[in-house]
């Protein structure tokens, strides 16, 4: 494919020479003669320099010196996803039908063009759409219902009664609908089991990572809302709330019973405690530990986490803690100097 | 059934019409006609005006205000369990027997109605007691010995000689047994592996959530006590000890021959270091890092985790360093002040 | 085997009775007659008093005092390594050969004595070295490359185009290859999926814990390099690079395109921020949340990370905040006594 090619078909145009061919992807540094690469970050602004790509995915407005071709495109990100389909690796596919080595209940509703791995055990009840493919050794419980176009990757599970959206992405290994962590403790100060007898809902285009668990409710559901996109080793606990398109980082912990609005952003390895409400737009720094409530639209840091500017500010202050105390170790010495002073005087 | 069937079925008074029916289980704010709810947290309360509820269950001092028929008891959680037997949907029943899709070694003892699900594995010398479930996609390593009336939910794994105890629950995805993480450097700086001769030990009663890792012991084994519950992403490193009906929320991890007592809380994200001891009914809170031992019954938070009040003013102390600073930077121009009416004055 | 032929086998000088026999290896604590033990540290020298250990490995130049033999030795945690293989339980061995309800692809290549347990799923195009074993319920995705002599664990999986070099371990359900969490926001403020078209490439003698999760990269390749060795729950993101010989303890979370040197130590739980760079030979302690570059071989904790030395001296700073409060009270009182004495004078 050409540069010119390609730009046709990611809407860009091109600034150099249009007709250089392009066979591979890479990034700037490892990129050599043939590739594409694309500049996404002002960041990576230093390897156009040296970069031995045929030609690179740049923002309309770009005006820095690269000796090959540019094309120059509304956002480079979203021109490097399609210039994937082009140029990027054979996608896997997988055969539609049920493998002979999987074990599917009789009364299991498969849509047309349904693909289930070897290993795979579906349970009875459960309901799948569409050219949904079930890879290998993943395991669907009693009534779970899936929608169309869903891709779960090996060893996924799901508990009874989960329900699953359109064109959702499970990777390998997460657990859907897992008991609650909910217990009473009893007068002889044991735990007794609060029976977990809700379910887990979640909505269409949501893409879940790998080993994430999300847990079913006490009673009613969880939810996760439509666009969601959660990574690696989330833990989403009972009865938890995430509204639409919010976006969780990996290793994040969500307690029971929260609330998470929508087009909120949570960074890598934060909290949210239970029973706590992050309003919608809302943007939580990676590792804070939420203890509070969170009002829409805000950017909270930190543990306890507070608005950023104000946990930058604290942040600040301790850091010149020592000077502080140089102060007013100062201050001291200078106000004994003034008593001696004054006792002269007076 | 009627409220006053379900009143003497969880040991309560009804407090309203009794002959009413109820038919499904839910929350306050989720409540429909025919539903019962009940009232755990005074939190809650404010829901208990407009619930739709037929019947609610509270405790038996409650003084509220509500329209629907209340079911006054000790504890509404515990009555909640009981109800949900009456209540909740249809559990999920696994038949006795070894599914045929089942690879079981042929000196495995199994006690009577055990079920084992399609996929599992099951080696040479493994022990399962009576009325045991493992679900689908379980492997159980050689030796491993399981008590009566456990239940493994899918894809849970045991390594050799595993002992769990009778009336255990695992959720999915979750690995006994695993190898500590130990080396030793060699004088060439690379690491040379240190075997994990021990094993791992869990005690009756126990619940392990989803996803969990608990390591088998360097030599020696890995306890986990009696009663103990374990949410979901938990670490739990060789050599680590856990005392009887000690509560550990999701994601925390505990370091490498550590010590927990009994009826320890352990709240989310929170971590204990290597070899440290935490003292019997201590609370360590969401988030603590453990750098040092906790005296039994303490109550510690933040990082390095201290005394929960020292921690509280600590952090009411921060909060107001901007305003020590500007009262420093006051001093200072007062002294000033001061030290120039007194040089007029000497 | 009696005391002198361990000695002979691990290198070592028997001090004491050198006849006696041993038959396997506790704790100093749990040992009884016929134990052989070993001292590590000086912090379990204690415990060398009372242990009824037969036998003790220590360092050559041990000093202290004890009533069995003593196996002086250069590294007591090497020797008992050694011992290990001479003492220790029967070590699981599993048959050369695929299982017979394995499903591996007609054009997968196995080495000799490869080892293939049931219910794994090799798809096509995947080599697997000689000697190498895949326990029971791996899924190796399309292209997987594993060299001679790896150990897969139960229910790890791999996506297509991974790589793992010679003698790697990984343990049971970790995943290796899944998608990189990477978006593009869109101007209706929804995500597109940025695809992850690269792979994940492991090292020589790498041990990987359970239930970790590595991601492919964007493009080019995530990279793990010889030696490495990584602890359970541990995330690392897409594009990540770490060295050789690094140590990454449980619940470590290393963020997109973050480069960890080599011969680094991570603590548990620890935290590095995406696109940063951690120098050789760091140590990052447990919990620290690493927010900018780590030059090589510093030493850094707490939240931002910083130099361990400044981290401490601050964390003392605020420890003394109270009675720094405490003094500026004490100045305020003491300014207003000199001043009204001024206001006498003058």
């Amino acid at each position: 494919m050409t540069a010119a090619e390609l730009a046709a078909r990611v809407g860009g145009t091109v600034d150099g020479d249009g007709a250089i061919d392009l066979t591979r992807l890479a990034s700037l540094e490892d990129a050599r003669s043939g590739d594409l690469s694309f500049l996404a970050h002002s960041r990576y602004e230093g390897a156009m320099v040296d970069t031995r790509a045929s030609a690179v995915l740049v923002r309309k407005d770009w005006d820095g010196k690269c000796s090959c071709t540019l094309i120059r495109v509304d956002s480079p990100d979203a021109a490097f996803a399609a210039a994937a389909e082009a140029l990027g690796p054979e996608v896997v596919h997988f055969k539609a039908g049920v493998h002979a080595c999987a074990v599917v209940a009789d009364d299991a509703r498969l849509g047309e063009d349904v693909s289930i791995g070897p290993c795979c055990v579906v349970e009875p009840g459960v309901v799948i759409g569409a050219r949904t493919v079930v890879m290998a050794g993943c395991y669907l419980g009693h009534g779970t219902v899936l929608g169309e176009d869903c891709k779960l990757y090996p060893h996924v599970s799901t508990r009874e009664r989960t329900r699953i959206g359109n064109r959702v992405i499970i990777h390998n290994g997460t657990v859907i609908g897992s008991d609650g962590f909910g217990y009473v403790a009893g007068e002889d100060r044991t735990w007794m089991k609060i029976p977990q007898i809700g379910t887990v809902e979640i909505g269409d285009d949501v893409e879940i990572g790998a080993n994430v668990t999300i847990d079913r409710a006490r009673f009613g559901k969880t939810v996760i809302g439509n666009g969601v996109k959660i990574d690696n080793l989330v833990q989403v606990a009972h009865n938890v709330r995430i509204g639409d398109h919010t976006a969780v980082a990996a290793q994040v912990g969500i307690a029971g019973s929260a609330s998470v609005g929508g087009h909120v952003q949570m960074g890598g390895q934060a909290g949210v405690s239970g029973h706590l409400s992050v309003g919608d737009g809302a943007i939580v720094a990676g590792r804070a530990g939420v203890t509070k409530g969170v009002p829409a639209g805000e950017f909270v840091s930190g543990y306890p986490a507070m608005q950023h500017g104000k946990a930058a500010k604290l942040r600040a202050h301790m850091m010149r803690l020592p000077a502080l105390k140089q102060r007013v170790a100062e201050i001291e010495k200078e106000l004994a100097d003034l008593k001696k002073r004054l006792d002269k005087v007076s």
